[in-house]
């Protein structure tokens, strides 16, 4: 794989973290015996595989479902792949195998490959709607693509989605064809493809398709969804160089942040910085739930305006809290600061691993802070990116934990693991044991350390007021941080040993004060965790909190570990991930104290 | 004056402060009687008054003293308008007045008015070697003749700085003259005449300054110094745009960068925008000390390279100290991020503060960490830059407290005032109470709130870990820190009085474990600030201290109110501002511990 320009923090690939987290390791295996089985069995059930077959000619019939339903096929593939590099799965992989066969026997003799479009419209369709999701379902072949190589060796999607990808770019450029993505996706995947081909053309079609946004050349292609939402809808208001305010759909939106990210990492370009450092202060301050949730609007999927956050009718879908991820690990690899590791921490514990249940089998598309009983997980839905956006998310957590820039090591998740990278020519491996979410303690191991003497960052949660770190017992105290990093220098070798004890209590959360929903109200964290009152263990349900010595306490019917806090009046929080996993009732994040 | 950019926050100009502190009101009053007295005598005593007259043809002979001393003068007539903002003063503003008559009458026909040129060198010679400091002299006389303005409503100066700056405008420019300045600050003055003019034309040059800068039009003029340096000594090795590390003359870099602000902020500009946040990184995490101290090589009076930190051969300019305050100001403005105003509070009362003497009448031009007790404050000095800098800069420190953006007005240092500015059409009055740096108590009561309900942001000392907000007698729970500042919105009235307790307490500092000369020892602060030992309350100076226990007390042989440092061992430390007022010894900052 090409080297990322050096100026660009780069995450350890996937293959070289192994994951043995108590939390994670039990949320990724139910993901793989629940979420992924349950896609597989959908995708399967739903029609979306028979339209491949139909598009290769091989079942009668026409197309069934949404155009944009490939990308559901597309986004379990890549699913398969990082659980594939987690765990050999003779089952998954052999499904996946087929699946592939059957995918690659539907590509069209040029390389085209939407099943919607091959199956119900005339070839001169094609790329005649930039709402159509053509590019953003050729986005997320190529993203199953280069995972599965990853994972497997194995190169017949990457072929496929190369050569779809190749089709794609003969039709639109700079004097053949405008093209603005209605959905973005196409940008960040079509990065993927220049860092495993290492062929430019395709980095320079991802920065040509972001710079084609906000010049009018959306206007009445229908990609900006009802039209009195206008160009914002679709980001395409303004050129992305320019932009300043989080706007429209918020999976959209974010997924265009990433590329641009990229774009800014590997070209070493100015360009984007200053609108990325503005989106992300609109989104984080302005336009974000304490779950790190996005997009309060269930009309446009999106954005209404600064600090309009409604927690009844928040709709926060779970694609959007995990597009977060993706945008805020790309801010955090250009800017090195940790706050980004921060966001990525707030969406992994609370926004966006409140989208999947507790045993993996069903979703929340929508993520209220509020419920009034009757919001409840669905195990599959029409427009079902979010579980198979899970599908591919949780399994691929690993890639958060650590970073590299330059001869420095960051660690940006406190999730056990062991991994393996390079420090200029010497390979650097560490083991990381801790108990997040739950507990404040960690402990890294140096397996191998080059010739050591490398800087290691760790992040200080925003969370945390107090902590220690001893370095082979002894209490380091040359503490230093920069940009929320602690940085230790050492003659590391292996053997030594980085314990870390983060103070973990509850806190009491406040909104913005321009937040008029939750005036006068308060949210309890403990560590990263968000908390909510659920019905279930509240009956009276008076939103009510008694915040002077709340107790912790372990509880037997949530999984292992799960700490539930208990106030003086018996009222009982539990943490906002977990929440609709037993009797339903009413929930709420915001208490009066 | 023109309204800026309304992207880019504004500090409340200083006839709209009135600074009312203990502490700096002592330090304004000392500046008012002692320095800047100081300065006139010796801006006549060393020829620089004479020069003018000399220029003027009402004295005979030639240029004595060195090319750019003009430029002292100015800086002191700057001094006086600030300070006759703060307090009229019958004999300062005659003075001024007197030493505008000669200037003005220095000026030639055509609008120039260097001495040095006048009087030493053929009329073709002007603007003929870009080292020479002209345009460095006119930016100074630009901002003197606002300041003048703005302090009396005499238009004088700013007629005859206007007449300068339209002549320099007529020899360079795009198809005119190139022209990189060797020393920067002719771009932040013009900036400061277009404010004052409106005359959007100076913007412009300003702006084409910047952009000349790393083109090559730099190349053999003899800006850069020693040859060896090379471009890099004048900024001048990459296009502005670019830039990533801070490099060359400390006092020549803030300038440019706070220039370069200047302009992102008023006209909206992107260009810049990546290029000052990674100077701002490289400046304030690899290349300033403790003290915000920049520039550690007397060679170049600048950078080597990043973490060579040298605490004896510390040269840490004063000039660029408060360059950095210029420089954070801007930042600020544009960002909105405390850290900025963190580094300001560092400033003033650490790197910038110690290069005057208690009684206002003694500089330093270099500050070091470390001194083997043959580092001394001096009257005054061949190249007298500091000296004059600190002329204007210390009666100028009320227009670092407050700044307004949009709808929401930031605190940003606690030093006593009372202020007037405008929200909206609405006048907001505040007063300050404060006992900083020694106390964290402070008192902010509304004098006159407009129509309330604006936000009020309060700095979170990066210091300070532990604080409370009363409103109104009533604590404030409604906590909500962005960016550094603490978020308050309330239907402000008048009467309302907000009271703050910062908990100031001894804290003990690590440098980055990459600065090689502080490995294993401390530096010790108390609130804002740094604290040395003294040979002369240390006989034994073991450059040790003992930091269990330290005990804090107030002393009678210091200014009132300063806290000294005991430690178990009767070791002392005092403020590192106020070292070399008394018996001269040695003096360290890093101590083993």
């Amino acid at each position: 794989m090409k080297k990322l320009h050096d100026k660009y923090g780069m995450s350890i690939p996937l293959h070289k973290v192994k994951v043995m987290d108590r939390f994670w390791g039990q949320v990724i295996d139910t993901s793989r015996k629940g979420t992924i089985l349950a896609c597989i069995v959908n995708c399967e059930k739903t029609e979306r595989m028979n339209n491949f077959k139909r598009a290769a000619g091989k079942m009668p019939g026409g197309f069934q479902g949404n155009y944009y339903d490939d990308s559901d096929v597309y986004k379990v593939l890549e699913g398969i792949a990082y659980s594939l590099m987690n765990e050999p799965d003779a089952y998954l992989e052999k499904k996946a195998d087929e699946w592939i066969e059957i995918i690659s026997d539907a590509q069209q003799e040029d390389g085209y490959l939407v099943c919607y479009f091959i199956l119900e419209t005339n070839q001169e369709k094609r790329y005649s709607d930039m709402e159509r999701h053509e590019d953003y379902c050729l986005g997320h072949m190529i993203e199953a693509a280069v995972a599965y190589r990853h994972a497997t060796g194995k190169t017949k999607l990457l072929e496929t989605a190369v050569a779809f990808a190749d089709h794609f770019a003969a039709h639109v450029g700079d004097g053949i064809g405008d093209w603005v993505p209605g959905h973005q996706e196409i940008e960040l995947a079509l990065v993927k493809l220049y860092q495993e081909t290492e062929k430019e053309e395709y980095l320079r079609l991802s920065q040509w398709l972001i710079e084609e946004r906000g010049r009018g050349h959306g206007v009445g292609s229908g990609i900006w969804g009802k039209p009195e939402w206008g160009p914002a809808y679709a980001q395409d208001d303004v050129p992305a160089y320019r932009m300043a305010d989080i706007k429209g759909h918020a999976v959209r939106a974010v997924f265009l942040y990433s590329a641009m990210c990229d774009i800014s990492g590997l070209l070493d370009e100015n360009r984007y910085l200053p609108a990325l450092l503005r989106l992300w202060d609109s989104a984080v301050y302005r336009n974000m739930y304490i779950t790190g949730g996005i997009g309060s609007s269930k009309e446009n999927e999106g954005f209404t305006g600064d600090y309009d956050l409604p927690n009844e009718t928040a709709y926060c879908e779970t694609c959007a809290a995990i597009g977060m991820v993706f945008w805020n690990h790309r801010m955090n690899g250009l800017f090195l600061d940790s706050k980004y590791a921060d966001v990525i921490e707030r969406e992994l514990y609370n926004g966006a691993l409140s989208g999947v249940s507790l045993d993996g089998r069903k979703f929340f598309y929508v993520n209220p802070l509020y419920s009034d009983g009757t919001h409840h997980r669905t195990e599959w839905y029409d427009c079902s990116c979010c579980p198979t956006q899970l599908t591919r998310f949780i399994p691929s957590v690993g890639q958060y934990i650590y970073m590299v820039h330059a001869d420095e090591l960051y660690l940006n998740q406190y999730i056990a693991s062991e991994m393996e990278t390079k420090i200029g020519e010497h390979v650097i491996r560490m083991k990381l044991e801790s108990e997040f979410p739950y507990k404040g303690g960690c402990k890294l191991r140096v397996l191998e350390a080059g010739q050591g003497g490398f800087v290691l960052n760790l992040r200080i949660p925003w969370w945390c007021k107090e902590y220690k770190v001893r370095v082979n017992g002894v209490e380091w105290s040359d503490s230093y941080i920069e940009k929320g990093y602690l940085k230790l220098l050492h003659p590391w070798k292996e053997g030594d040993v980085i314990e870390l004890e983060f103070q973990m209590t509850i806190h009491i959360q406040r909104s913005h004060p321009k937040v008029l929903h939750n005036v006068g109200k308060v949210a309890l964290m403990r560590g990263p965790l968000v908390y909510c009152m659920e019905e279930v263990d509240n009956k009276a349900f008076d939103q009510r909190v008694d915040v002077e010595g709340m107790k912790e306490e372990e509880r037997g019917d949530l999984p292992a570990g799960v700490v539930v806090l208990r106030d003086h009046q018996d009222r009982i929080l539990i943490p906002y991930y977990a929440w609709d996993n037993r009797e339903k009732g009413r929930m709420s994040v915001w208490l009066t104290c």
